[in-house]
């Protein structure tokens, strides 16, 4: 039954990825596996070496539980992140961690030339070792726009109108592309490697130069009916706002509350326009904030109520055990927080007061993070990247002693 | 292994209680069980009685498809709604069919006395045959309120607090019960009975003495992290609103837009109080509204602008293909639909405009059909009442021919 086999290897390594350290009897409880599949699939992937034994817990009747983890240098992913100010790449291990990094500052509204992106994931190939080349499975991308059924990509931000982003990547690499927008990588990012591991009700705020949310519901990612959910940055906040969004509309909580929307609201109090100070900076607008200037006060006191209002409908709708805040606005943590807390506590009757909102702690390689995430996500649902996976470390590696189980890796129908 | 044998049957049973008439191969594709597994539950299920052939498909190559369906009458379930203004007891077959059915009319606001409940659970056990009464799996409960981790049920409207309902039940029959808040339950009877069969996405939104959602997202029914996800009608929709709400706040959803809030913005504009008219009914709201009544239009702008702004707050966070309405104020659905089809429009932006908004088909049993596919839903997770449900139906139906196959059903392990 190689599809069983396929199944309970994916299902294995999915509860170790989330996990870091487990012990067997874990597994069994996480997967629902009965205990001949988990014991068959734990067994292959120990003899090739995909996961580890890394010491034993002694349990109370006395009897020693061995722990197990994903080896971290079984695969490698080829991550990017695609903010609208800055490009990210990385070469990631399998769990996450940024083996390679590297970064480049964009125009905001200019359109993304492709050549920059092509350049920039060959660069990281180049700094791949040979033994890391033959393990690594795929490109995750983290990105600010909407896919469409067939994979075009639309991002206003970079200039793109469907554009086929995968296929151009296809020029400097064979390997596959796993797009995803980035508030929902951020949520995958916590979810499998961050501060919501354990939630099975959470949502990634972004509030930086956009606004938006990535929401794990009932331990499934939300996607929507057409991969658009989570564009919480355009919900009305205030219908009598004259603040105008990107989108067309007017009073998006993104026209209020996101980085750009911050300063302009400031100059235009200051110089009763838009005009002047064209360089000036959220860093300074908050500083003022901090050192009493009035004006600065009165804009992060709208913002704030705009976000608490926001959140409630969150806290509301999807009754979340954690919100997840990042972006630049968290720079500002110490002056927003404990407003939008609030505002929030104002908008959500006690009986619903059961939400923790916290400030991420994945920092700015939470996008990288996320498209790694992506990549193993997809890569462990398809039969022919995790047999890249699952094939034999001391193939590739030879610095490496032989498999002790050899057979047993022959035994299971994995050719 | 029996417990894997017990996944199959429940992933079959589910698969064709869905869908209502599916072939071998569309249960395959569904539940994604090996052809093995998936043939041996089927034996099984068809040798017991408790799934049927119905017929055979051509298909274009000249193969005869076989079309399977459950056997409505292989279990029935005691269903409860328990709405606001009323109480509904019914018998239902498998699929929801209603078999018997009663209602009661209640006191808005005065405690539901549990005698009341008891007595009518009685008389519809007092209504089951002889043979229908072994194959009674479970009760199913459709409520008003929240239901905390010890299962004690809180419901304002009823007077209800942290009270211990199924344990009350216990009183009068042995069944397990089953409870769900009733917009959730609204949506389950969409999805498995419905209009939303096919949609992973959808909402349901419940529009009359109180509001709420009830939501399915990623195909999965989205609960909250303790059970209180879709308080719909708790959002804030208005800052600046005086409309009191009964959780507290002011300008919620709830308090604009449900049935006694119509009514009293319509007394309150024509009394300058909500004083006089006491009997007042929202049919007669609605009816002056057509009949252009300045005032009564006034207040059925105003409330679909509210429900305009809220349902846009949906679209956006969880881009559903489909948003049900339904309740007492779907009696104005040609007043208020297209109402609220433009505010919805004028919050969402062009590219997201995609959801799709019905009105509900199920009618009043909807809470009954929703607690029977919740009761459905529960039984067959439970490896006692799938016992039962899958129980030979020669066993309990003595006019029946004994089965065709007694030694395939004794060869599986489900004794």
């Amino acid at each position: 039954m190689p599809k069983v086999a396929d199944q309970w290897l994916k299902d294995v390594l999915i509860a170790l990825y989330q996990r870091q350290a487990v012990t067997r009897d874990e597994i069994l409880q996480v997967t629902g596996l009965n205990p001949a599949s988990a014991s068959h699939a734990l067994q292959y992937l120990l003899a090739v070496g995909t996961i580890q034994k890394m010491g034993s817990l002694k349990s109370s009747g006395g009897r020693r539980r061995e722990l197990l983890k994903l080896n971290p240098e079984a695969g490698y992913f080829l991550a990017m992140d695609l903010d609208t100010t800055r490009i990210r790449f990385a070469l990631t291990n399998l769990i996450g961690d940024i083996r390679y990094r590297e970064e480049q500052d964009l125009d905001f509204g200019n359109e993304m030339k492709i050549r920059c992106l092509l350049d920039g994931l060959e660069r990281v190939q180049r700094n791949l070792a040979p033994w890391q080349r033959a393990r690594v499975l795929a490109v995750g991308i983290a990105h600010p726009g909407v896919v469409d059924a067939s994979g075009l990509v639309t991002a206003v931000n970079l200039g793109w109108c469907k554009f086929p982003l995968a296929e151009q990547l296809r020029q400097v690499t064979p390997l596959p592309v796993f797009l995803e927008t980035w508030c929902r990588t951020y949520i995958l990012a916590e979810k499998w490697l961050g501060q919501a591991q354990d939630c099975n009700n959470c949502i990634f705020v972004e509030l930086g130069r956009g606004v938006g949310a990535g929401i794990v519901a009932a331990d499934h990612y939300v996607e929507g009916s057409n991969q658009m959910a989570g564009e919480f940055g355009h919900i009305t906040i205030d219908m009598e706002a004259a603040d105008e969004c990107l989108c067309g509309k007017r009073g998006c909580l993104e026209a209020i509350a996101s980085g750009p929307n911050i300063i302009r609201q400031y100059l235009q109090l200051l110089n009763g326009s838009r005009r002047g100070n064209k360089g000036m900076q959220l860093s300074a607008v908050l500083e003022k904030a901090r050192n009493d200037d009035p004006l600065a006060l009165q804009v992060v006191n709208r913002v704030s109520r705009a976000l608490g209002l926001g959140l409630s409908h969150l806290v509301l709708l999807l009754n979340p055990g954690l919100i997840i805040l990042g972006g630049d606005l968290m720079q500002g943590e110490d002056l927003l927080l404990p407003r939008i807390r609030k505002e929030l506590a104002m908008h959500v009757p006690g009986f619903m007061r059961t939400t923790e909102l916290r400030v991420t702690s994945l920092g700015q390689d939470i996008g990288l993070k996320g498209a790694a995430s992506l990549a193993f996500r997809n890569s462990v649902q398809n039969s022919d990247l995790l047999k890249k996976l699952c094939r034999p470390l001391s193939e590739t590696l030879d610095t490496r002693k032989p498999l002790s189980g050899p057979r047993l890796a022959r035994s299971l129908t994995r050719a």
